[in-house]
């Protein structure tokens, strides 16, 4: 699928000294076939109007609210509005936000969590069926090459029968109070109001969460978890150690830490089968590891020709030349981008142009994050067979 | 503390064919401090004077039973006996082949786990005590310099106060049903009447559980683990995950799996506080890393003179020229040795020579596995607060 | 410096199929500030044309030869035509073409090595002098923070008084005659007439050279080179070994290969000094490790608030998000703009933002291409003392 | 090949503080098949006896001078007298004590270099030969089990014809001027006296040499060596940097040195063929690195069922369970053993019983020694076709 026209996007959030918005900027831009046209990037129409001068748009296309952005850009004319809307505020204005795009009936990104509460996102499951738009959430890991190359290796039924997982998440940067000393990150991360009922799991366990499913195709069964705040006056739990029984009786170790001191973001996860088992982490993402009970372990290095197609797909630069986040991150624009174009052109597409994490992903993720701490703050296991969608 | 003669020893257990036998011999070997003299290496007369003779031993020391062999040792003249007996035989021998050897004054080496019962141990406690025997337990884990050094690191603070704990010890080799297959080892390690009630979590899980205390010194305050047997028709779990809260709030995850294919024998360690976290792993032994907030990783390498006194006591040669597992074995033996030796001459010993695991460490470990399978079976928290012997 | 406007930039070479043309392009596109507006992507001007349509360009902006391109676009009103010119073609048309755009005042950022000959080197040294234009090379690897952090510790004399060097780079990729089979890439770089009078040194030695060049500030005096040509029939070096002498009593080993099978792009640098060491690899590029003879090694992580103010400056996201290849050659590309518009506004750079390889570097480069093949084949030591331009 | 009886053997050198001897000790103890029976361990006869004492040796078997222990131990009744003797003495005196215990018919295990000059070292050839004693070389690096399965892979032909080798040996230990503040192992190994014409070429450079061909059965048709002594007043080099061509065009570089500082002991080798490349680290060395043009790299790990026999003949525990230096050392040992043994019994051995580094080794060492010194000095190619022996 080629890119015949290049998309126009709009942001919201992602103001001045926001990291993540950036990011999607970067991501957007890498490949050339999208462009930043428009955006409400605070509500402070001032500081928007800022970061839209330091991003040169055309300031009438910036706006001091989601809800104006919405509304005025729905209503140009369809070669001029921008084709969809990046949604990088704090965690508990996504749902509003991508309300409103969704129902002017433009397409969304978003970022993770979905939402605030499972109610939310069931709604916006509920919004993009009715309104038939396409909406990627940033699940960024699942766009690296070799996470799909763990996928499709087990699809392929190369570990044989799944027996086991342990999936790991730790950060060390909330290790502080930083929250108290004027992080501004850590302060809406760690606020009940912005974040939601949840810091460590909300941000980072739903990640690993989305990264099982992505790769193995399980759903969770139940799970049972050990929360904790380890920083004194901590509202939201920056700690939690997860079991969790898969389907299949795939059990597994899940946990993410926000206080784990002196680990950056080291997403890991290891899949046993019966016949093989993999490793991918994310610090080290150009290489897969495989291993056997009886022959030499594998390195699958990204790049390489005899990887599956799919990883391939997903690849810019030849082996030995690094890729990173950001490279990961725009795979998933690009394929948002593919299923935008193709719903425009009415063409069908193959899998690899619609491998993106959906709206369901998010309502899955939300009712995880919700699940966990109620697992963690009644000491029990909490079923969690759960479905989003009218599908 | 020099060795100003060499030690005898016999051997109950370690016949052809018995890994971990030969590793005892290696280790005990190593430094020239010690020979051995005497073995019942078999329940079969014929097996062990095969092995006695391959061994080199004089026939009139080689038993058929191991009680014959405490007997007929301690009759002997004190400048001719064995100092002490390694006991390698399955776990349900280790009960009868202690005492017997206890009770006839003889100092003991024994292998992990203790014994199959927290009655057995404890009953093992007191019988040291009562005897006044040097009792070293191979913990081998605890006998590599870099473990040594990370203990040393806690004890100084340099971790600031301990949150949280991750240990995971996969293997692979039993992920097939070998032990039905005629797999010598796998056939008692998955025998309720020889290994006890538990396979991974005696054979491994315990390794794991004693690394964590003599690390940080923590004690375990109470447990959680999902346990399964994912082979079919095996009689014991070959895997376990575990949530475990330690004293001063410590939460940790431990976990230890024999299904993990691929996986040799990777226990691992890492252990986060509030200024400092640190990383070891068995695979990798001659390093130790350190991670700060605030400023590079460190890579700590045994043999330097910036570790500490106790890693150095410990080392035997230079850095860059690796020490491997059998070193770390003979550390324990070595600083047994000095014990009895010391204890012989009337010494005071410094608490690096007396650094090795000992007999109440074998009933911490006995009852972890207990209440291990037991919170597995129930479903339920286990409280672990737990003090072995008199003291 | 912020970019008050983006800049406009054409292209020549980068047809279909070119791996580095795409890359320039996503390193210019990445950061926003730059806008692909005009292009020779190929001699045939229906493949121009093919490349600019999929690139979405303006058809009258496309041309069918860099002359035609360099003419006209220098027609156009100032704020219309390109501010500078990307040169991805073949190693033979770097001449042609950058002399073609700095005669017409445009900035250009040209591929390594810079050109064929030494003569030509030269010409465009005096040529950017006399049109006071922008020159930036894309030495890719000079672009990584971490090279940047490595540069900025010697600098500080972290290291004592530099004693030996040991760079490296292995490649596979034409471990067989694929140059006979059709590979495209293969077929130019094993050309003379196109490649010049190298093929291994020309294309990944000269990075080594630039790489030490850059980080230690040091020249080299004199040099030996053992250079093969394992591929029957080829007819460029595909492997040479050297040892160098650099300055200041500086000895170095220097070696690049396109024959070492298995290896994907293994450039790695190690630095000895008389008080600490320190090891960069670029297929690891977010990591530098530093050694002592007395304290722990250290791992210097990119992203960290302890790093080098320029290692910062040169960072786009948090510490243990990867960044890659693309975001290197970004930098360099990201300092170029900044470099045309602080001349065009009249402003002074602090030393972060002119941070580059320039035409000089350039020449450098060449000359050392030429040295090394000439001592190559007459197995002698070659001097090298030379500085390009007029300064 | 059993041990049928516990060889005896003395030692000549390795007193109080002498490292090298200690790791002898050690890595024949290992087995429990060899035992110190006698020794001459130092010059004066005082510190000799005080070792034999600590050392727990009868104190009739302890000698002043190695002179008279060879003469001693010769009249000892055969079942008595020692079967082979340690030498580990500093280098100058290789020559005299090996030549001392020939002439006896005693068997010999002595450290490298073999001697101090060519001359000696053709003289003990002849000797060996001419008294049909066995003599083992303590190249330790080619005892470990990778490195024998590295040698099987190339013998298998599986990386197709040989092109390239790089193989390195950094040490920091020398880089500031020890030997003039007092340490003793830097006092000898730097002075012409006893450790003959180089340091750094003597004592880790000859083991690069020896582990190539060892590895690759390669002989040396000639090199060039830039050597320096980088640190003011020593009186020999301490870097040594070569370009080495190799019998069938095989192309290197070969460099050690002792100024490299934070470099503990970091031997490694790199083997590129037409099909494919292999790596071995001496500070990793229980993993062998095996890369394809076309398929993922593999890991082979020491001690599993599909590495070659002769890898699994050296190896003693499970994979997983590291091995080390001195496991590596005593493998030499006891194949020199199971040698002198089957030499008494007058039976044959197979290849795996009878492979350590000989007396023709040795020589080969020594020459190579010479001839880098020489090509050093005179900044010239030196002719390297060499064969030791009288075959």
């Amino acid at each position: 699928m080629e890119f015949h026209r290049k998309l126009r996007y709009g942001m919201v959030g992602g103001g001045p000294g926001a990291f993540i918005g950036e990011v999607h900027r970067m991501a957007a831009a890498l490949d050339g076939h999208m462009e930043l046209v428009a955006g409400a990037f605070s509500s402070s129409k001032e500081k928007s109007d800022k970061m839209g001068k330091q991003l040169q748009l055309d300031n009438d296309r910036v706006y001091g609210s989601f809800k104006e952005m919405a509304e005025k850009e729905a209503a140009l004319p369809e070669d001029e509005r921008i084709d969809f809307v990046s949604v990088v505020t704090p965690n508990h204005l996504h749902y509003p936000v991508c309300k409103a795009f969704i129902e002017q009936g433009i397409h969304v990104v978003c970022d993770k969590p979905l939402t605030n509460t499972i109610e939310e996102a069931e709604e916006l499951c509920r919004l993009v069926e009715k309104h038939d738009v396409v909406f990627g959430l940033t699940h960024t890991y699942t766009g690296y090459p070799m996470v799909k190359q763990a996928r499709e290796m087990i699809w392929d039924n190369k570990l044989g029968k799944l027996r086991k997982i342990v999936v790991e998440y730790p950060q060390g940067w909330l290790s502080e109070p930083i929250e108290q000393e004027g992080a501004k990150q850590a302060e809406w991360r760690t606020d009940p109001d912005k974040a939601g009922i949840s810091s460590a799991v909300g941000d980072i366990g739903t990640h690993a969460e989305n990264l099982v499913e992505y790769i193995t195709g399980l759903k969770m069964q139940k799970l049972y978890a050990d929360i904790t705040s380890f920083v004194e006056g901590r509202k939201l739990e920056d700690d939690a150690n997860l079991l969790v029984h898969y389907e299949q009786g795939v059990k597994a170790i899940l946990y993410c830490s926000q206080i784990s001191v002196g680990e950056e973001n080291d997403l890991k996860i290891r899949i046993y089968g019966t016949d093989a088992s993999l490793e991918w982490g994310q610090e080290n993402p150009n290489y897969l590891y495989v291993r056997y009970p009886d022959r030499p372990e594998e390195i699958y290095k990204r790049g390489n020709p005899y990887l599956s197609e799919i990883a391939n797909f997903n690849n810019r630069i030849p082996p030995g030349h690094p890729e990173g986040f950001i490279e990961a991150f725009a795979n998933i624009y690009m394929n948002v981008g593919r299923t935008i174009l193709a719903k425009e052109k009415g063409v069908e597409l193959n899998r690899f142009s619609t491998d993106f994490p959906t709206v369901y992903d998010g309502a899955v993720g939300v009712h995880f994050i919700h699940k966990t701490i109620e697992s963690g703050k009644k000491n029990e296991w909490v079923d969690m067979n759960y479905s989003p969608g009218s599908g």
